[in-house]
């Protein structure tokens, strides 16, 4: 089986916490990410309180390949994440004079304190670009510290993805099954998976005013194997009952 | 300080961290505890694997008052929430007589294993009422094992919310300010967050082609303050050359 890259996402902010925000940065990460062969092997969300974002980003820096934050870079007072990375890494925070210099050009050299606050770096850090507004994001060691917002998230990552080390591509297949539900899939469905210790398949059932039924996917690194699951399965659902079992995509 | 309720959400699920599901189900239960006053305080998204899950549910039970845990409850191979409760709590699983005879009624008898995987709770659990399709969630002890497709998950939400002790529900007040951006607004705001430390004051930039500015947020449990802080944080920004500042919330 081809290497596992493994990566983890930490979410900072008080509003994903309190409903103010829908996170779509999540979803974002794990599709780029997956396009490169790297897993998102595990995500949290933690507020803006110090203790919590140290504890976590160690929990994840020391257990996964990469972890990527987002939120908190800002130049107000409840931006406190590269304070925490700094202390996470046990290094002290300098001002960059990349960011100095850029943050000059743009405000004609008037820099007041809140905005030097996000001139400061982890030492040792490298910083991330950011192709939309504000400062750039920075890469300590295995750690990406991203914005929050999520159009400059998403460019800063198109300067993290070169940076990892990446993995076999994950090909993902779906087949609907409609009009019959988990309770006739799962059997042989479990049969599949027993056989194919290597591959994931998973069952996402959905009902509505449209109908019942269930999406199945098989996802795994060899390609080969994931085909011949999916025409496996195809014909072992074949007695189940199902109005229709389609594959979705290609 | 009224006493602080506090809850975490683990969301359980390769769908999520494959990319191929966005959730919906955090913000949603973010929201409805904020209305009882329960505070969720940290989240975490694991794949389907058994060790992962029984170790953030055990660090997640220990540290919240609440855990609420979505996904994995179906009678699908890689629907093992229940037994990582159950090995979580050191209890065996077993079949519910309520949920036995619901299923009977539902296939007419016709029960095959899968569906009877449905009906296992740990021991010492209780049900929480599905009122859309399939079988209940359960409680034991602080956890609510809850269905992860969104619409059950919100109607068990119901019968989750009367257990909860519940707490004082914080107040939320949100300035708008447009044509200036954190650089200027990180100070009047810092400086009404030190002066104001039971309250949580955060600021949300946004950008785009209608213009450039932030959200600030004031919240806390004691209403009158809230409102003192927003009259506050106005008159402050007053000087920053913004091109309007507005309450957009009542």
């Amino acid at each position: 089986m081809p290497d596992r890259v493994t990566a983890a996402v930490l979410i900072i902010g008080d509003e994903i916490l309190s409903g103010r925000t829908q996170d779509t940065n999540l979803n974002f990460i794990a599709k780029y990410l997956g396009t490169y062969g790297v897993d998102l092997a595990e995500a949290r969300v933690v507020g803006d309180i110090k203790e919590e974002i140290i504890a976590s980003l160690n929990a994840l820096r020391g257990r996964y390949d990469y972890v990527i934050t987002t939120g908190g870079i800002g130049p107000t007072h409840d931006d406190i994440t590269a304070d925490c990375v700094a202390e996470a890494f046990g290094v002290a925070l300098e001002e960059h004079p990349e960011i100095i210099a850029m943050m000059q050009s743009r405000w004609q050299g008037e820099l007041n304190a809140a905005r030097r606050r996000m001139a400061r770096v982890p030492v040792g850090g490298s910083l991330v670009r950011n192709g939309v507004q504000g400062p750039p994001g920075f890469q300590i060691g295995n750690v990406f510290v991203l914005a929050g917002v999520p159009a400059v998230m998403r460019s800063m990552m198109d300067d993290v993805v070169p940076r990892l080390r990446t993995g076999a591509v994950v090909i993902s297949r779906t087949v609907r099954v409609e009009g019959a539900g988990e309770g006739v899939i799962a059997e042989p469905l479990a049969a599949l998976a027993r056989a194919n210790p290597d591959l994931s398949l998973g069952s996402y059932p959905f009902y509505g005013p449209q109908g019942y039924g269930s999406n199945l996917v098989v996802r795994g690194r060899d390609g080969e194997a994931v085909e011949r699951t999916v025409a496996a399965l195809i014909d072992a659902l074949a007695g189940i009952g199902a109005t229709s079992i389609t594959r979705v995509d290609a």
